[in-house]
């Protein structure tokens, strides 16, 4: 794609490892100022003390008492791929489509991006650096009588700015049926105030942050995965490499890095190929997944503390009372889902002709909205990997667990979403396979270069989150 | 894009209005030869006569006996779209992915496309040009038993080719849920046998053959509909222009209609402020489908011999005996939909600085996989357009209708897929829009390239049939 204003821009601030506005060595200061200004208390209760949730009579349905925000239902699933053809299962839905929205605006040529050291109750570490909106429906219609929230002029259109990124995103499709956000950029000229708690990053610092564990939450990482850089000749990408070196890039194989992001013309397989091996998949495996009430889901105890697997396996549904100081509204209750395990999430990456390709996986989880979507070379959230014990094999855990420290690009604990989750963190890992790694792969992965996946993250519903979010942590 | 082999092979074919292998000036003779090399003969039955077809005791659904092939089920909708909030209604299910494919092969460095004068027992004149296979999963499993479909090797792999184009695209959203078909183009080195009622042709004369009522069918222009010629500088355009001159195009407006497909750099919208706009849409209307029992279905009667609305209003089934002399099943029952009127489909188009632009619309049906889709400026397949008795108005009906006639690009009438509709035809117009119409469209319409067009329908999900057989007529 010919690269315009706004991915020229994005390129730059990406190569940008330090900022002016909020310098690296004073940014960790500020963020534990932050975390100590607020007090977070999360405890659990029963459900019959969840205030204003109950359980649906006639279906078991967790809902709230407004029909609004998220609610816990079943689902049956038929498939033909993998070794369980018929399940059920509970699943969150929530059909609100919300605003993940990040405002940028240049100061000496540089985009910054205004983030919010935000807490969510169920971060590990309660606050973490989120976009500059994250909003329901529910929030920004108001249904909770909170204050509007910071900034939503910005993203509603009641205040000028420019769109620079504009597009509807999946998130995780084995506990969510079908959810969206819709993942937003706009770039803004007025002076704008910086309230409390926000601050101006460039994307190469926030990428860089990424390094640290549980600090970049998801919903900024998915928000970035989002920006494309255009495609450009590769006499440019060399200066651009130079630029990336000057500017202190650590990336040992940024050259790589940076032709598989911008260079469209070097790529192990042509985008109609992929495109064809996409359509081979989605026409050989079948997903059937239709809605049933919660009390008609198969293997799972619904208790006064939890909604649980008999065998405790994959994850559950508590409730919880959460009081914030700091918060549009300071105490509530809510259902979270927490995690049975950890998961491990990795990209294996290798150098072919000079381009630096990803290992991509076609996956079907239940709540997608089209299938199968394209994961990381390793996802396995729900499953112990450690033990080994799983309804499933997960081909190439062996390669990332066993890589050698110098092949490992990136590697950190990373969370889920903290207004749904309990403290569910997975190993992130992106690492390089070694040279005797084979390009040949099984029937259900593929080499893709970052500006292909870029392109394909542009047309939705092909990417999943795990794969988005960890793409957001590359850096050249 | 940049244009690889593919494309440009497409584009020279696209350019050829004649043919080598089967001249303009026989192709009429041969396909009436074809038309009377047949007998095809189609009678109403009862549903009690309709053989291997039952309706579920517990549903109402009409189902085969082999739960395989397409069902008739039930619907319920809840929208914020439109005028009505809720409702229900039949539905045709058919969850199979099936083949819609064509063999193209070089001649003389030509590309030429395999057309096959397929009998389908709906059409208007039983015989229309198809691609080289039509196959549903059920017909390629020999689910009936019948014959292999010919050709069939060369689309799943047993014989060697190349594959030029594959994607997965939808069909009607008002008639089927969810429904999609692979749309595959593959190109043979080999000496290929041309079996009776096959012929070969360029992609010129397909185009052109479309100005001819109920010739070309509904698969035939949608899998053409997918291909891309690539993107070009304006210059490389200009010659293509001279070209097709030469070859005896008679596209009033040829140039701006080339640069519409071929250029991607002079549009009136950028394809973020594109993304955008759907996503916003999108982020706007809820659409909620969920299945019913075919008996649960409110204002909707079955009686013996249909399945119909009480006003007799949009369509109903039937229950037909389907004899043919030529085909891989000579006898056999089966429903058929048949729609309560004639629609209109019809793109208007208008020359923005030299670059032809259409005037999409988005549009939310009720069997769409993802909300809405990119549809014509005018699509009112199952409404009375002439009594302007409708649930919704229509907007631009008038601005298509009174046209004058210079100003009309395209008019025939154009058959739905013979295989489920009865006698089904529309009327499909490109209609130039004269200089007073404005460039500001009401919220839900946006100006396109054929360029920006072309990349939506590569990533799927995003054009509908109705707007893609219409673009398929496109010629330079």
């Amino acid at each position: 794609m010919i690269p315009d204003k706004a991915h020229i821009s994005f390129l730059h601030s990406a190569l940008q490892y330090d900022g002016d506005l909020m310098p690296n060595q004073e940014f960790h200061a500020w963020m534990k100022k932050c975390r100590d200004s607020v007090k977070v208390e999360v405890t659990a209760v029963t459900f019959p003390e969840l205030n204003k949730w109950l359980f649906e009579p006639n279906t078991g349905n967790l809902v709230h008492e407004s029909g609004r925000f998220f609610s816990i239902e079943g689902i049956r699933i038929k498939t033909n791929w993998g070794r369980v053809a018929n399940w059920t299962q509970p699943i969150i839905n929530q059909p609100e489509i919300g605003f993940l929205g990040i405002i940028t605006k240049k100061f000496n040529g540089v985009l910054y991006f205004l983030m919010q050291a935000k807490i969510e109750p169920g971060n590990i570490n309660y606050v973490q650096l989120s976009p500059t909106l994250q909003a329901t429906k529910s929030n920004y219609s108001k249904v909770h009588k909170g204050n509007t929230p910071n900034y939503l002029e910005y993203f509603n259109g009641d205040k000028p700015r420019k769109v620079l990124m504009d597009q509807l995103q999946s998130e995780q499709g084995a506990r969510f049926l079908r959810k969206r956000n819709r993942n937003i950029i706009v770039e803004v000229d007025d002076d704008i105030e910086v309230k409390d708690d926000f601050c101006w990053l460039t994307l190469g610092q926030i990428k860089t942050l990424m390094r640290f564990d549980n600090l970049i939450n998801m919903d900024t990482r998915t928000v970035i995965s989002g920006i494309n850089f255009g495609s450009y000749p590769s006499s440019s990408i060399d200066v651009f490499h130079h630029f990336a070196y000057q500017n202190g890039s650590k990336a040992s194989n940024g050259q790589a890095m940076l032709l598989s992001a911008l260079d469209e013309l070097h790529s192990h397989q042509s985008m109609e190929n992929i495109i064809s091996w996409i359509t081979g998949l989605k026409s050989t495996y079948e997903l059937e997944v239709d809605k049933i009430p919660l009390n008609q889901v198969a293997k799972w105890i619904v208790n006064d503390r939890e909604i649980f697997h008999e065998q405790h396996k994959y994850f559950s549904v508590i409730a919880a009372n959460v009081h914030i100081s700091n918060r549009e509204v300071s105490s509530w209750f809510q259902p979270l889902v927490r995690s049975a395990q950890e998961g491990l999430i990795a990209f294996i990456v290798k150098d072919i002709n000079g381009v630096m390709h990803f290992l991509v996986q076609a996956k079907i989880e239940a709540g997608n909205f089209d299938i199968l979507e394209l994961a990381p070379t390793v996802q396995c959230l729900t499953g112990n990997y450690r033990s080994g014990l799983n309804e499933y094999e997960v081909p190439f855990i062996k390669e990332v667990l066993e890589t050698s420290p110098e092949k490992i690009l990136f590697r950190s604990m990373q969370s889920e979403e903290g207004g749904r989750f309990f403290r569910e963190q997975n190993l992130n890992m992106i690492v390089e396979a070694p040279d005797s790694f084979p390009e040949e792969v099984p029937e259900n992965f593929c080499w893709m270069t970052l500006n292909q996946l870029s392109t394909f993250i542009r047309y939705n519903n092909y990417l999943n989150i795990q794969a988005r979010s960890l793409l957001a942590a590359v850096i050249f």
